[in-house]
């Protein structure tokens, strides 16, 4: 199948990024086509707005309504267009970024908000979307804190916080949300228990594993 | 009080923005001192990372080191370090922004993880701030959606969405978050509805009323 990795780090030699740079190995390995919008490689502007577009309008700017006009016209801004066609092609996107300030880095946000269209990725009524419906979502990300810390008993799963983005964008657009991949406290790990994240990691990519 | 509004939509002739220049005027009108930062004007940049730095480093970036290094060395790039100075500045922080996936717009967040440092916001071991402590954080937002859409028995309340937000960074912070303030399905309301929800916002902001 197709996979689009969409990724989110400062750091090319973060932990972060080592289980990207995993995911794109096994997920190669086990016969997939696998493309990487890699944000801050590509500098990626994170302001939805006017640049989203070719045209230039000097009525108000109604992001929908430009969306949808866009969507049309071949009206999008290139930078778009390619993110949009990528997120068409694919049958699993995965969101994969450290977990800042309980969310999605900004670029990542962005992201969505800029390629998640109005009529492409929803629809005109706010209802279910008929491009995206159907196909698999994951989000994989790091904590600096302890799983301990993100329970139902203590501050709240990372679920919780993310219910914007899992709830609010990817399952609102009727994707197949899979469970969250967590890499908790990788921050404080020696080298052993990274590799055990990673190791985790990787079993759980199994399940793109062809039958 | 010195108010510091942070304000991030892309379209100056919106009702958002018409809900900012309110509050600008009501809060001035009270007497206090009010400073806005826009963020679409500013076309400030979202992607925290060694740009955030006057100096650079070969050594792998770590976010949180570094900026308790910039902190210590004035070591800010100068666009973080106004924001940084407006916010040490301020008695209520407005963070004014319309709902888009159920979150802040990416701009937005991008002010969170730039600004929002660690050993100024927040503490060295993750606890409570001493700096932003007390301080009052008030979350004024837009929806499309109406307001029955956002309970707790239909998808969720805003303030469920805005948990990474609301308790993961503010509160984090040991700021007074107030109750959210919430223009519910603006796009789709006429002038006299729109007039309604000004209205019930300038009423709001009466609770700032100095005694």
């Amino acid at each position: 199948m197709n996979v689009f990795i969409v990724y989110a780090h400062p750091e090319k030699r973060s932990f972060n990024s080592a289980m990207k740079d995993l995911a794109v190995a096994a997920l190669t390995e086990q016969g997939h086509q696998v493309v990487v919008s890699d944000l801050y490689d590509m500098h990626f502007w994170a302001g939805a707005g006017q640049g989203d577009f070719i045209a230039q309008s000097a009525e108000p700017l109604n992001l929908q309504a430009s969306q949808l006009t866009a969507l049309k016209t071949a009206g999008f801004a290139p930078e778009i267009a390619a993110e949009i066609e990528k997120l068409r092609a694919c049958n699993l996107l995965i969101l994969h970024f450290p977990l800042w300030w309980f969310s999605m880095p900004a670029i990542m946000k962005g992201w969505i908000d800029r390629v998640f269209t109005y009529g492409f990725a929803y629809g005109v009524m706010g209802g279910p979307s008929t491009n995206l419906a159907g196909r698999k979502a994951l989000v994989v990300t790091t904590t600096g804190g302890p799983a301990a810390t993100y329970t139902a008993t203590t501050r709240g799963t990372v679920d919780d916080y993310l219910k914007h983005l899992l709830v609010g964008s990817l399952a609102f657009c009727s994707m197949e949300v899979l469970p969250t991949f967590v890499g908790y406290g990788v921050a404080y790990l020696d080298e052993d228990a990274r590799q055990v994240v990673l190791d985790n990691y990787e079993a759980y990519l199994e399940i793109f594993e062809p039958t």
